[in-house]
């Protein structure tokens, strides 16, 4: 259900709606048990995959773990302070990425046919996958918070292990692992201090 | 000017709101003359600023090139294929990456004390920092068109180029460099294909 009416290009998005993804947003280390629908993850696939990536690799693959036998395999991989809201959680989403993401420019990446050809070295192709996969994991994370989820990313896990449990045969690899749901406000931090714009930023 | 009115959170925003924000934004290749005020900057940061990062440690760093000095500055650096629609773009933006952002820690993530030393080795650093700062990038993405901006991202440049021009005496590196304004139809790819759930995606 929406609240929000028709608004044009060019115009910034309602108050309301720029706190709901951003300055009102919190990262959720408890969940409810309020389920996700598969119907609603395929939904934020289908907005995730029009942010932007160079030549349009979209190299992310999402794997979704919403079984129990799903997150049974993957707790024991997470760091002990990351393991209890993530069985907790509704569902836990490794963020991975395909280092042969190439493979696919050819249909990606129509305009240019030898595409495909650029990415021939692989230290060339694993930066490329790393930094669009994390542009893409961005994507997701407002995605979720426009259709109402909230998101808890994680880095603390045994990459190796998550690596050999869910992507043996391929050059997949796990980038970072979010949990998502419907957050509750237990263990919620108070909000940390962020960096003033002329600590992080400037204008020339 | 807002169209949308109050959103609560678990709803989605609108269609039009995600419209806005992912299924009809495109990555733009020309740019109207119309100007982009410092306080739109400064704005964009202020959202950005918000999205989830490891540790919080907000590694991204965010130089906006608005003058024509320091525009020139850029434009010999980028790709031959980047040059005139940067040139074009009225705000260029360097989003870079502070290797040394553990420094800011202890400010950054008070809830541990010790954030600092878990970041002594500068290859978990880098590391760390490529990851988060490029989510950054993807936050802020979303957020300028949330704000009604068009973007336009770049990975051709000369990095080692753009590190010496712009940030010599420090450990802050460029990751990627996005153009920022009101984009014109000209130049505008057809919408290329993306990957189908079943092919990016899997639920377990």
């Amino acid at each position: 259900m929406a609240f929000d009416a028709l608004t044009t290009r060019d115009h910034p998005l309602s108050e309301a709606a720029i706190a709901q993804l951003f300055t009102e947003a919190r990262t959720r280390n408890a969940w409810t048990d309020r389920p996700v629908p598969e119907a609603l993850l395929r939904r934020l696939y289908d907005l995730t995959k029009f942010g932007p990536t160079a030549v349009n690799a979209t190299p992310a693959r999402f794997l979704f773990l919403t079984s129990p036998e799903a997150k049974a395999r993957l707790s024991p991989l997470m760091s002990e302070g990351n393991r209890e809201k993530t069985l907790q959680a509704p569902v836990n989403l490794i963020i991975a990425q395909d280092i042969d993401f190439h493979e696919h420019l050819p249909t990606l990446f129509p305009h240019a046919p030898g595409a495909k050809d650029w990415f021939a070295d692989e230290a060339g192709r694993r930066e490329a996958a790393f930094r669009n996969s994390s542009l893409q994991g961005g994507y997701l994370t407002i995605a979720a918070r426009a259709l109402g989820l909230d998101v808890g990313p994680m880095s603390g896990f045994d990459a190796a292990g998550v690596k050999a449990e869910f992507f043996p045969d391929s050059n997949v690899e796990p980038n970072f692992i979010m949990n998502l749901g419907y957050g509750s406000d237990e263990n919620l931090f108070p909000r940390s201090p962020r960096l003033a714009f002329e600590d992080a930023a400037g204008i020339l």
